[in-house]
């Protein structure tokens, strides 16, 4: 029984009355109640929460299911593509990944605490910087309930409480899994509103969520662009954001042709709707000739549509010509963008134009165009011979992620524990002042 | 003569037809392609221009104080008060502190490039962090004409273009110093837009800088409380701000009573207008008559007045009574509020509860207690056996400062060169693809 259970009587019966607002305020207090003592947490207590949370999902696996069922039910009545279905759909093999998930969590090193830097000044006082958490991490989602647990148990390792605000067509499976979370904060001895999960479907709880600075720290949003540059226009706290990927491949002269052939595949054909996909390939023109058709080949066998400048179309007449649309488009789909460019100036400002500053990568075996390339191209992931499919927590050895922030500020490309810290200056002393 | 120069010439027929929002879209564009180029700068580049700067400005003195005196002469005549105008004045002595600034900044590790954590993972791929500019910075200050210089010094340094807008009262200041610093950019080579003045007290402007997320990464708003919560709300980029410094000092049982002392005089009295300045003192029950006592002579030989809960005044008659609104308050003044407390979690909960999390202290020989006053307080710079005094850029190693930030994203306490930075990943291969 969590010290904390009078705010959840009190938030239920807001909830009961339709008071929204007030409701996220309950929310919002104690979480940061819970931040305090999360902040403090040892190591080895936030550990035994994640096994336990893992234990108990192991154990509710029917009731969650069962849930989970409803919610696709109820999908299927409101007519919900099969896609989106797919996405809510829950099953043994997905539960088992949300236990195995919860014991990666629990194995990563835990970031707070930390102490880099420390360095005696001549004043006498020592000075080093400590990572600590953030507080408390809003997170708003779409229709996959195994955010909910992802979400949770990153917050959790790195010391923060969280507020959660799953779509409303999981709201049964997030409604149990939440229990399961629940139940493993409090046998671990940490306050059960250290991870909340927001229990009404009413759109404004998501206005209240984005609006309580006093509350919350930050808001991370995962979901579709409009939804997540409409909460960046409107939220009154910082936002880690994803918006959009359109990833490049500059194929220099100089290139493996083995390799740019390797890469150039795999960029876009691996996977087609994650944003780290290649949507446009820029290849040098000296080696167009050599490269594109063999390319071309490739792409056909994976049905890539392929949309090219006129001296691509030169060299490949099945491309559909390409409109200027189609150097800002992320495509997501297996559709790809081929210009044939002049050098490696005329390809970074084409990625500095048209760009979004996500991944983009330069096949050479040119070491100082690999340096220029590397130095002057401003995106979160900037990659030398391999494919930008790499750009991803897991690859970038994070352990997990949260996302991949497109932003400049705080976080910058693939998000793991770190991201979800901050440092603040420590300093020992003894009796100095200042002269 | 700069390759920008036609967006000087469209800049002044914009602002001369008064059309300020599309002066600003063009002073944005000229800044985010000198962007490009300072991105790309060497560090000798970078230093070489900030060393012109200090000869023009030095070869320019007589047309700043100039300059100066017209704005101080405008300055009176508008019946500005006389701690205004000291900050608007400009002499010599302030003239030579500006040019070794300049040095300084000059000598300073150059932050871009540096690259962390660069490891080789199972795939075969090697990952590091590379530091690089944040790109354009914005920057809105108030009387100061030496900001102008410190500001474009250490984006400058940082590899970022900015513009700048200070205060109408300091215009011809701001104008002559802007001169030196764009004749300086154009002999080391660099964009004269790297460095733009807002050339114009239309309040406007500042409406169309903090509006521009396409030509502006970042804002740093330094002035008055209510200026900086003003651009904060209203602003479409990320904002790095300094709010309030309600700084505490906690007095603990087991403290040194010299150490004690020391620290509580020096972190009250050494500067009052400082946000780094003790505003509330917290002592530990069983030590107030022992420490109280001997304090008060001493705050009272700085004539600091004091202002304590019942307790305090139990001790010290000649102390007023603190209202609840005197916990909450960044004085900036010769006054003090003293609250005594029943050990460090009564202090942390106080903290917790009406400090700013800028930064507090505990003066303690107890090692237990210090471990925890350091993990749980959670503020920008949490202190041990040292006075509050201390958090400072220059105190820290950081050789230079843009100022404080109490925000927890991004940049947290001082903030020097790093601040102005972010980290992009980078990835290193020979062809590998994703499995």
């Amino acid at each position: 029984m969590s010290v904390l259970a009078p705010f959840n009587d009190k938030a239920q019966q807001q909830l009961a009355a339709g008071d929204v607002p007030a409701y996220m305020q309950t929310l919002g207090k104690a979480a940061r109640l819970a931040a305090s003592a999360l902040r403090r947490a040892e190591t080895g207590v936030k550990n035994r929460a994640l096994d336990a949370i893992a234990g108990k999902l192991a154990a509710a696996r029917e009731r969650i299911l069962n849930a989970n069922a409803e919610d696709l039910q109820r999908g299927k009545e409101a007519g919900l593509d099969s896609a989106l279905l797919d996405r809510l759909a829950l099953s043994d093999a997905r539960i088992d990944a949300m236990i195995e998930g919860l014991r990666q969590v629990a194995a990563l090193p835990d970031p707070v605490g930390e102490i880099d830097d420390m360095s005696y000044r001549p004043s006498g006082i020592q000075v080093g910087k400590m990572r600590v958490p953030l507080g408390v991490i809003g997170i708003i989602y779409e229709s996959r309930p195994n955010v909910t647990l992802e979400a949770a148990s990153l917050c959790l390792k790195s010391g923060n409480a969280c507020i959660l605000r799953g779509g409303s067509e999981a709201s049964a499976s997030n409604a149990a899994i939440s229990e399961c979370i629940t139940q493993g904060l409090i046998d671990a001895g940490l306050p059960a509103s250290a991870v909340q999960v927001v229990a009404t479907a009413d759109r404004a709880a998501v206005g209240a969520l984005i609006s309580m600075p006093e509350y919350v720290d930050v808001i991370i949003p995962r979901g579709g662009k409009s939804l997540i540059e409409r909460i960046s226009r409107e939220a009154k706290v910082p936002v880690i954001k994803h918006l959009d990927g359109v990833c490049h491949v500059y194929i220099d002269t100089t290139a493996d042709p083995a390799k740019a052939l390797a890469i150039a595949v795999n960029a876009k054909t691996h996977r087609y709707g994650t944003c780290n996909t290649m949507e446009t390939l820029l290849v040098d023109a000296p080696v167009a000739d050599l490269i594109l058709p063999e390319l071309a080949r490739a792409y056909a066998e994976h049905n890539v549509e392929l949309r090219g400048c006129e001296r691509t179309r030169a060299l490949l007449p099945q491309a559909l010509a390409a409109s200027e649309e189609d150097w800002y488009a992320e495509y997501l789909a297996p559709v790809l963008a081929i210009k044939v460019v002049d050098g490696v100036d005329d390809a970074i400002a084409h990625i500095e134009q048209y760009g979004s500053h996500h991944t983009d990568a330069i096949v050479t075996q040119d070491y100082s165009l690999a340096r220029r390339f590397m130095a002057e191209v401003d995106s979160s992931s900037v990659i030398v011979n391999a494919s930008t499919r790499f750009a991803d927590g897991f690859e970038y050895g994070l352990g997990a992620e949260i996302g991949i922030s497109t932003d400049k500020l705080h976080a910058r490309g693939p998000v793991g524990l770190e991201g979800l810290t901050t440092r603040k200056y420590v300093v020992f002393g003894d009796g100095q002042v200042r002269q």
